[in-house]
Order: C-alpha cells, then structure tokens, then sequence
C-alpha cells in the first residue's frame, strides 16, 4: 500500500455512479504536502530520461504537475481546452472529449519542439482521451514522449490498456480495480513491481 | 523595480489590443522557479494573517496559487467554474463573466467555513469580476478575506479600484500603467511603499 493508495482509503470518498470523490485532497481542495510527495515520487520513477518539459492539461491536474515539474527542475507547460485569446499564432491542436462534448486541445508550438523530452502528468486517467490528446500534440512537436504519470487510474476503464497498448510508459500511483458503493470499499490492483 | 516587474519587461510581449502576454512563464508554460519566488512574496507579505486557506479560480491562477499555498503550508481551493460533476451537494456559488459570458463560480461548502481566514490568489487583475466572485464566495461562508494576492494588475482597467475601493488588502506585484503596441514598452505604476 502506498502513500496514494492510503490517501484514497482514508479520505476518497465512493459516490453513486462509480464516482471516486477525491475533491478534499486532489482534485478542488488540494493539500500541498501531497503534491510535493506525488512530486517527488514522480521525479525518483522517471529520473535518468532527461526530461524537459512536463505537460498536463487543464484543470485539475495543475497541481501535481507543478509540483512534478518544480522537482524535475523544468518549466510546466498546460494545455488549454478550446482556443483561447491568450494563445496566439501557431499551435498545435488535438481533439478530446469534455463530459461527452469534443473539444480541442491546445499548446501553442513555442512551447514544445522537436529538442523536448516531455513528461505528461495527470491527476485522474478513465478513459484516456485527454491523456492521447497530449501525446498526440508531444508527437505533433517532434517530441519525445519520456512517459506518463497519473495518480488515480480507474483500472475498470479501459484508458491505461489502451495508452500501455500503444507502447508508452504509464505510472499510476494508484490503480482503482474495484468501487463498492455500499460498503465504499476500493480495491487496487496490486503492483507487479 | 521587484523581480516580477523584470521578467515582464524580459519576457513579457505587449499585443495588439493591449494585450501583455506572459505566456511564456506565467499562464501557459509556467517557470516553478519564479512561482516559488512569488509564493515566497506573497507568505512573507501576508506573514502574520493566520491564513488558513487560499483561494484561487481555475485555469491559469492555479500554479502561482498553489506556490503560495505550499509556502504557508496550508491547503489550496480553486473555485471551479460552472457546475461540474464532481461537485456534489452544497456548493457556495457566485457570478462572474468569462470571455463576455456569464459563469458560475462554484466552491463546495465543505471546503470553506466561518473559521477560515482566506488569501485570495490570482494571476492577473483585470475588470476583476473573478476576484469579486471570489470575494462573494468567501462571504457567503462566513469566512475573513484576509488579502488579495495578484501576480500583475493591469493598472489602466478599474478592477484594482474596485477592489480597493471595498476595503480589501490588494497586493500586485506588478501594476501594469500603460503599455505602448508600437515600441514593446510597459509602464509600471510606482511603488508607494
């Protein structure tokens, strides 16, 4: 059992709907001291691929990001949902799903080049659309995707098979097997470490 | 002149439509070094205010706000904008506009209460209708707003006003006057310290 597995535990909450609420710590209220852990694990799993960028995309996997960033010692770059004013010029766009809406993701190129070793970090991986769409854009710059890290993967979706599939390096601090809604027991899938 | 007024004139790109662009080290890729420098600031500027929680709004406060929350060690909420699903139950909810579109700023009640001494953070000031969402939302709990914490203010709109006008501490590390399409050239208010 590690830290993420324990925090789930101890203060996820099971809702209706096969929902993980992890809004008291991750995902709306965000406690720091986790994300300098989340940090640093990272740092330690994906030390030695010279990564220079970490990208995530909005909203909720800033955080983390940030601090995966701040350890590695390279700049955060987010990506946007949409086109925004803000982004200007060339950028290179993917498509995801919002809530069942398509939507365009967005970085803008000077921010990604062929040079880049990128890191992509998310705070939740269920379906894996917003984690192709980075890859997708990481290809589209030239980019080298060094790989992939997610705190929380629903392993009852099918986002991780298909993004492992593919050939990428996928971390997930915590893999969610199983959810039972009247006992609000969670199950992980045990590491094969 | 302070460290976030220099790498604005470094960095910063002033477009067409009085537009400063800080995208490339504050609200699209984002350098963690300067946000540990602004979250050094801002705990040190409100150093004594037993603040217990800081606030922010998604998207582009969230990196900056979450420094300052790492700083004072204690957690950070980001309202969210528009119901989501993973907000459940009672939400404390204000009104502000996005782009010209009404939106809705939602904090869930849980995460906020009358004990709560609030730092509200983010990444530039314009009309500062975001602030005052925020400001509302930390009122309807019952909770002391104890500062406004604000990477760059754009000097020429009235939200700073506003906002100083209500009575609250506003601290911007960088107000920007004026800012000359033409030349590249910014204008920064002179610090009354």
């Amino acid at each position: 059992m590690n830290f993420m597995q324990q925090r789930i535990l101890d203060q996820g909450v099971v809702a209706p709907g096969q929902v993980l609420k992890v809004d008291s710590f991750l995902n709306h209220q965000v406690d720091m001291a986790l994300m300098d852990r989340i940090g640093g694990e990272f740092a330690a799993r994906f030390a030695g691929c010279s990564v220079t960028k970490v990208l995530t995309i909005e909203v909720s996997g800033i955080p983390m990001a940030a601090a995966v960033a701040r350890e590695l010692k390279v700049p955060l770059v987010f990506a946007k949902k949409a086109r925004s004013v803000n982004v200007d010029g060339e950028a290179y766009v993917a498509q995801t799903e919002d809530d069942g809406k398509k939507t365009q993701v967005v970085v803008a190129k000077k921010f990604l080049s062929q040079e880049d070793h990128v890191l992509i970090v998310d705070d939740i991986l269920a379906n894996g659309y917003a984690l192709q769409a980075l890859i997708s854009i990481v290809d589209s710059a030239g980019a080298a995707v060094e790989g992939i890290g997610v705190a929380i993967e629903k392993g009852n979706l099918e986002g991780g098979w298909r993004i492992r599939n593919l050939g990428y390096r996928l971390e997930s601090l915590a893999i969610v097997e199983a959810m039972d809604e009247k006992t609000g027991t969670v199950t992980f899938r045990e590491e094969t470490a």
